[in-house]
């Protein structure tokens, strides 16, 4: 493998250069026609605008909120922020005069509620008004302002509206005065990360490194002696032993963060403040933050992680557990934790493409992601288990309700993860149908993906650019592709010969008309897990490409545990038109014969025979008739 | 299989009529050695007997309890009772002066707690006085009741003092004046059933049918319309809606007892009704309860029963949830519940020698039961899940500690359920080492077993008879021992000639000295599970006569799912030393093989390669090394 020194900056592509089309192309149109309404919907129907409307009562600590029950929540603001996120990117793929102007109206309360220093937090300002600042370990004021920025960020890009983005740099510049080092200042962080990335967004939409050196900040001070948590809980009369969840490693902060090397507690938590040291690596060229984050990825992805990129296995603390504790039935693998790794591990390529990260970003997004909106954009996914008995379905809604803006606001803004830019290289870290647009080495370049990925391997590349230019491009060979080809204009190249972190590098003065063909093959393969992992052993999992696949009782009758995967694991596949022409695979297996009565033990092994499975991909799993679902099948090896 | 009808009336043989030496005596011993006066010294250290003593001031709803933290509790009294009861049973095998006087003091300050109309009840007179009999659907007042009073039997019995048998006359006559139809009376039933089961076994020893119809009155009111609890609820200014389990069927009180067919809710519950209403179907010959106890007793024994005898896999409600759902490493499986089945089974003996419930009391004694205490007497489990990955271990004490004292009552009684005894038949239900006396047909029969069982199964009988009598002998053939043989003095006997629901039924006139001989082979068995067992897909469990097996990592190293059954399942025997004796099983095995590296998933399997696995009595784990533990093995087959 090549070296090249990996100290550049790589920054993702704004979504509005990037068109979609294909299978994401699918899913954003679900979003555009269904989601976004969704969104702003829910929120009106749980009582969060009555909650930011200051010309209406306060809604109070508890209200009936919609047919699924809950109480106003003092997170309400992020739910909003991503979902306004979500709008904004929907606006961009497609107008709608109609759900931006419910969004305008939204930022006009915003505007109305925010304090003249600059303060804004419907919880904190209508509901516990004296309790402001009281508990970063608990109370999400600072997530729920990175929320309402990142919101900012979209809808200002989408609009040209600098309405909200206005009203969050106030916020930003009254944190400063707020957060710090000195006489009168907070040397706090907030105990749910989220500001430390939105920061980083906010600086660069910007220009203001102001706002970086907040997120720095806030980097930088968690964990360290003395405990902020510590100290604010005995100077607000509480304390700091009696903490719900007992340890600081919940929320990251049991040690500073260029000394962890464990990937602990809650998962968001743990994804969002690892995105926000992977940015802050990214802007401040600070080798001390990757190499703590290096340790981490490693610590997530070889003992922590679901086949799925799912992971924090444990509900009680939405998060990890022991090493290789990745129970299936039971998994809890939130949304919005596989959301968290395909932030992460796309930040994780700002300092150069690196297909450990992008492979890792690209199993989280097709998989654990994914499966948290339903292919029509209306029901959402929390939990994602890998296996089910029957009884685990999206929901119309959540009393916590992170999870349906958090997939929803990926998917519409995923052409920005497709692709990195530094100043004069592009890498391509997805494939899929689309166009994205570059100013790069001079030049306007149009890059045209033409394929029909994750269905098809065959990858066509047309470059258009209005004047000659040198600059590389980098396309991620996966780790799995066994026998990928590369041709630019009909030539062959040996992708030994420009491997770099695997990636295939292709640095030469690109013209006007220039084409690159990638063959990647998607042929079936077992994956089975390191027997440490108790909860497969004996069982195997498919994927064909990136794509985790998974048996259910709508293909494959009930009783899916009595399959079993045998020597031969050739699949034929299908094309299935009720999943969007997802393709299918069927394989030949042994399964359980009905000679089994009423005994509940018995000393005769079941009977089996000869049969075929059909396997279909995870992520759209329960969008057909309800049943069981599977991923680690039996295994005869 | 011979007919013959089983309307007659078994009763257990009371405690005092049974030594008990072998494994049960062994178990015995270190009751008496350790956790009698274990009990003791908890319940002082919880705070119980401050909460009884009038002299001291009550001890308030919340005050620190131990190292193991907690507060009061409103069934404390249950507490109590089982360990009097405990102490009672280990004063039959072993008088033990200051034990005893240690109990004649709780009884002192009972006696002076007691109510003038007879109420006792340390919660509702100490505590919350104002609230008696408000709220019997949570209250627990006379399951409490019902404990107090299982143990002034069995304190009478040991000791023949009367006194705390007669406080709890007097609270049952009390009760008489307070539940009933009619003006001025509650038609009420505990929302936690013990009571009725109770109430018989003060019948019995009092002779007072009285108690007998309270109990009837109690079994029969259950779960009948207009339903008691809501309009509890409703007179005490509850919301009958806000209930924090939701259903009735959490407390068996859905429906009326005869009607249910489904075993649901809280397990040690159910198993406590169950009880109850077996012995009340006994002592009326009630037809109509027998119906629908024989229903029940399929619906659990066939399809929400661990291998181990295990009940309730949730610990949600401490109870059932979906047929065949029967997770091993969540598996709550309380060891009170396993203890209820052991007496529901026993019960189900009322009505005449069965080995269809003797089978399964026998399964749930040695091993969901019997785990729940360590070998020297001194640790309890509270759940027992047929799977862990090394961090579940039996504990000194537990804020809810009604475990210790009911798995230590059991034991301490066992000889009371190895025999049944109707006017003119013994019935052998459990084989041991051990001596039995009866009045029967006129004459005084002492029945003295000799045997290693359940180590090895040859069981000789000895029986003398103080004038020759004619009787039946009924002995369990388990339905699991295959090629059994019985001789009578020396005369062999074809098993199917006399087989009487699995019983071998040996009607003579016996004399003074002569002799059986049983042969139960014991030879490992691999069960498998029911394919609609999810859970067990593709896993085996190994049992030897009555016992499960399971594998350690004290034995096998980690890694325990990376062992594979083979076809043979042949296997060597050793007696193990540290666990008292037990045979131990030595089977051939494939095991994962060490190469695996970093990797969390591969294309490529585990290597394997041959080996042996020992396997240990379940009910024996974890009383060595600390480590894994898996009852449920992968098989090839």
């Amino acid at each position: 493998m090549n070296k090249l020194k990996r100290d550049r900056q790589f920054r993702p592509l704004p979504v509005p250069d990037v068109d979609v089309h294909g299978l994401f192309g699918e899913r954003q149109d679900a979003i555009c026609d269904s989601t976004a309404e969704t969104l702003l919907d829910r929120c009106v129907e749980a009582g969060m605008l009555q909650a930011i409307d200051v010309t209406k009562p306060s809604p109070g600590v508890v209200i009936p909120i919609g047919p699924w029950g809950g109480s106003t929540q003092m997170f309400w603001d992020s739910d909003l922020g991503k979902s306004i996120e979500t709008v904004a990117y929907s606006l961009y793929r497609r107008g709608n005069p109609a759900l931006e102007a419910r969004v305008d109206a939204i930022v006009d309360m915003y505007e109305k509620l925010q304090d003249k220093d600059g303060y804004v937090n419907a919880w904190f300002q209508r509901i516990q008004p004296n309790r402001r600042w009281t508990n970063l370990r608990d109370h999400h004021e600072l997530y729920c302002a990175g929320h309402l920025m990142e919101g900012a960020v979209a809808y200002y890009q989408a609009t040209g509206k600098r309405k909200l983005l206005d009203i969050m740099c106030r916020f930003a510049d009254y944190m400063i005065t707020v957060f710090g080092h000195g006489p009168g200042k907070m040397p706090g962080y907030c105990g749910h990360e989220e500001i430390e990335l939105a920061l980083v967004k906010l600086a660069r939409v910007t220009g203001e490194k102001k706002y970086l050196d907040l997120a720095k900040f806030f980097v930088d001070e968690r964990g360290t002696e003395p405990h902020f948590f510590t100290d604010e809980a005995i100077r607000d009369g509480r304390s700091a032993a009696d903490f719900h969840q007992k340890t600081y490693e919940y929320g990251q902060a049991h040690e500073p963060v260029r000394e962890q090397n464990k990937v602990v507690g809650h998962a968001v938590r743990a994804m969002y403040l690892y995105s926000g040291m992977a940015d802050i690596a990214t802007e401040y060229n600070d080798d001390s933050l990757t190499g703590a984050l290096e340790t981490l990825w490693d610590d997530l992805t070889t003992k922590q992680m679901y086949v799925t990129g799912g992971i924090g296995p444990a509900a009680a603390n939405e998060g990890f557990t022991d090493y290789y504790d990745l129970p299936n039935e039971s998994a809890y693998a939130e949304t919005c934790a596989s959301v968290g790794l395909v932030f992460w591990a796309n930040r994780m390529l700002g300092r150069g493409p690196n297909r450990r990260y992008a492979d890792i970003m690209e199993q989280a997004l097709y998989n654990g992601a994914m499966a948290g909106l339903s292919l029509d954009g209306k029901t959402f996914f929390y939990e994602n288990p890998l296996e089910s008995a029957g009884k685990h379905h999206r929901w119309i809604w959540h009393h916590c309700p992170c999870c349906p803006p958090n997939i929803a606001r990926l998917l519409a803004s995923i052409g920005s993860y497709m692709y990195g830019v530094a100043d004069d290289e592009i890498a391509i870290h997805l494939y899929g149908e689309g166009k994205a647009r570059f100013k790069i080495a001079g030049s306007d370049v149009e890059l045209t993906q033409k394929t029909r990925y994750p269905w098809h391997g065959a990858v066509h590349f047309d470059i258009k650019t209005s004047t000659p230019a040198r600059f590389a491009v980098s396309l991620r060979i996966p780790e799995w592709a066994n026998g990928a080809t590369l041709a630019v204009n009909g030539e062959p190249i040996e992708l030994g010969s420009v491997d770099v972190d695997g990636y295939a590098r292709i640095e030469r003065e690109w013209r006007n008309g220039d084409k690159i063909d990638l063959n990647i093959p998607l042929e079936a393969r077992a994956l089975w897990a390191n027997p440490l992992v108790r909860q497969d052993a004996g069982r195997a999992a498919l994927m064909r490409g990136p794509l985790v696949y998974c048996v259910e009782a709508t293909d494959n009758g009930a009783g899916l545990n009595g399959i079993r995967l045998g020597e031969d694991l050739s699949a034929n596949t299908a094309e299935i038109a009720e999943l969007g022409g997802a393709v299918a695979l069927d394989v030949p297996v042994t399964k359980n014969e009905s000679d089994w009565g009423a005994t509940l033990y018995r000393t005769k092994p079941p009977a089996t025979g000869k049969g075929t499975a059909r396997f279909v991909p995870y992520h759209l799993w329960d969008n057909r008739a309800p049943g069981e679902m599977l991923v680690w099948i039996r295994s005869a090896k």
